[in-house]
């Protein structure tokens, strides 16, 4: 077997067996295949696509190619949860407690933001102390003394996955659905989850950027957990506005823990509380159906899942007093708003333009190596469907410079459509 | 304008400008864009194709890439002779001391061989001495001081090409028409020619293997000429078998001294000619089309081009009693007989099967850095088309050990089909 070989064939579109995929796959680990021929391969993949067989081969091969992780001494069913990515998206910072608090073990590795996307890992980051880096010795016991723990993507878990996915930014391969299903379910199944729920994000601030893109991509990841023996659901959720208040590290903790207090913007009431139906099904601890949002917003209001949250905080070395007391959060030093310009009402609050301009405000990166900044980000006070008046707030811009808020002005005024419909959203779009 | 948007659109299927075209072409060869991301380039163009406009635009780009030949100083209308690549063509050296005594400027690089197809360039060096390696001003005098120099390919000429030949190579794109055309084009502009001569084989010994994919080649070419201001003609040569008696550095060497005495096989006979004939016509220094067959004759007969040669070896330090008495040349220690095992007609010569089994026996490169060996290589004594009688010598092998010649023997039998049918091969198969 040679990779040339195995390029030729699917570039003239013929299937890859099984071995051909392995082999591609182990030998790119090793760095015996080079970055050109898997790029080379990479869009013969993206250009003529992958049966049903080969994507499945192609991420069991990846979730092989490192550490698979091995729970059962903790729970002999996991349930994890990943989300596609978008805007404003704090949502693990909610759910995971709440999960943890139903008495449902939380195993979770979240990856840092990249693009207009942010990452659970930068957010946790944010709160001074909290250490994302852990030993999988730490993690395992994290979760047998408090029943959760939310570490960073530091395990060698689908080494494979890793060096394609880097490969795939630059070589503008980014969005093909048979590669981002791989990608996602390959790490999923290395991190030794048995069942999965998917938050598969949809609209301009997501990958998805269409609903039959995102339908497709969602039967195809269930297609593979179904092979693979991991039950997986997949919710669509509507990513064509930030989700909820806040965009930036700092602002989405405190966003989080008011949520978890339950204080909730209206959309991100709807993931939580479908997320967490879904992850509650699949752990099988919750048989009754009907009781599952009843538990939910149960221990939501008892301060059961706000304590959780406390406890991983603590346990993982985080200053609590912060969590306690969000206003001892440092600020952004420049905090200016946005005015509406007419009455009306919010048509459209753009999300990839949003993330555009918090990327600029430093909340993002835009190559790996860049820092970001905790303090900076956005507030919105008017979202899709709300009435407007003409010098209404629309936002707050929270800057590190009087030159980085001017410059975000513009750009969130354009992020904004105020006109004469009112909008309703569909927070949740579908469940596959 | 940045490379993933560039091999994004490719990706897509949609045109790329002359500007991105350019901006390709110069970053890949200034180091600044990757090997990764050219690769994925080049296999989007491979699949999704590329139009006219963007082959021309290509071929220029890599032709402007590096030093462009000015040869007015010899002759405002250059005429150069290329061959897409063969098993036993030798034609070149026998081409070009023709056009040479016929008072044509002769200017030629000449490659190295790789895979099972030889190089013109090997084949001058197995002449002891012979130097390939000129300045451009030595190659200049010598067409001044005697009409012909045929170097090795050492000049800075479209090392655009160069990369993304070696590139092809290793990503299993090398069968692509408008990345063949416009690698082969594109030399010839930069080596200052003003009409090109073509020798397109077609065959299994050859890059094309059917005559449709040939033509298409060819009519590509032809039209790059035309916008390119190059005059250019395409002879469709037939690579079903090897090109005359001999395969091999030294043992072709020695069938083209021959062959410019006036012995030459029928194949190489009907090559020559019609490459020469076009080769004058472009010249414009023979209008009467109905002379220049006689004139070629003429040259061969009365010794002309045969001198002309061994001008060019003296002019280039080869030893020219090697040319005068070949029986000088080193000979391979086992010449050893393949036999035929039953009587009939040769039907078959695979030229691929005589072509790898000529890189086994140390004729040819598989990789760059191998050496070769000028005294191996095959003789064959029946053709296609030939009688053969049980106990008849099909050819004999000139091997460097006993050990290498039985394996040959194998190989070389396979390469024949003796049956019962008389063939008569069409060795020139079309002029475009």
């Amino acid at each position: 077997m040679n990779i040339i070989d195995i390029i030729e064939k699917k570039k003239n579109n013929w299937d890859l067996s099984k071995e051909e995929i392995e082999y591609f796959v182990k030998k790119y680990t090793d760095g015996e295949i080079t970055d050109y021929q898997a790029a080379a391969l990479i869009m013969a993949i993206c250009i003529n696509g992958m049966t049903q067989d080969e994507i499945l081969n192609l991420t069991i091969a990846m979730a092989n190619s490192g550490d698979v992780l091995d729970l059962t001494d903790i729970s002999d069913n996991i349930v994890d949860k990943h989300s596609t990515g978008g805007v404003g998206d704090k949502i693990t910072l909610i759910v995971m407690p709440i999960i943890a608090s139903l008495g449902i073990p939380v195993a979770k590795m979240s990856g840092r933001g990249l693009g207009i996307t942010g990452g659970t890992a930068d957010k946790l980051e944010s709160i001074p102390g909290y250490n994302i880096n852990l030993s999988i010795d730490e993690f395992k016991q994290n979760i047998k003394d408090i029943g959760i723990s939310l570490m960073g993507q530091t395990l060698n878990l689908a080494p494979a996955d890793k060096k394609i996915y880097a490969l795939r930014d630059t070589i503008g391969c980014t969005n093909s659905i048979p590669l981002i299903a791989s990608s996602i379910m390959s790490k999923k199944i290395a991190s030794g989850a048995n069942a999965i729920v998917l938050d598969v994000t949809c609209g301009n601030g997501a990958f998805m950027k269409n609903k039959d893109e995102a339908k497709r991509l969602s039967k195809m990841m269930s297609l593979i957990g179904k092979w693979a023996n991991r039950q997986t659901v997949c919710v669509l959720t509507n990513m064509d506005e930030p989700l909820g208040h806040s965009v930036g590290n700092t602002l989405e903790v405190i966003e989080a823990i008011d949520a978890l207090k339950g204080n909730m913007a209206d959309d991100v009431k709807d993931v939580v509380l479908n997320l967490c139906i879904q992850m509650m099904n699949l752990s099988k601890k919750y048989p009754n159906v009907l009781e599952t949002k009843g538990k939910i917003l149960e221990v939501i209001e008892n301060g059961k899942a706000f304590e959780k949250f406390k406890e991983l905080v603590a346990k993982q070395g985080g200053d609590v007093s912060y969590i306690e007391d969000p206003t001892k959060f440092e600020k952004a030093p420049i905090i200016t708003p946005v005015i509406s310009e007419k009455d009306g009402f919010v048509e459209e609050l753009n999300a990839e333009k949003v993330g555009k301009a918090g990327v600029e405000l430093g909340i993002g990166r835009i190559h790996k190596e860049d820092s970001i900044d905790y303090r900076v980000g956005l507030m919105f006070e008017k979202k899709i469907g709300d009435e407007v008046k003409k010098g209404d707030v629309l936002a707050y811009i929270h800057a590190s410079s009087p030159e980085k808020a001017t410059e975000c002005v513009g750009k969130i005024n354009d992020a904004y459509k105020i006109g004469n419909k009112k909008i309703v959203k569909k927070n949740i779009i579908e469940i596959i």
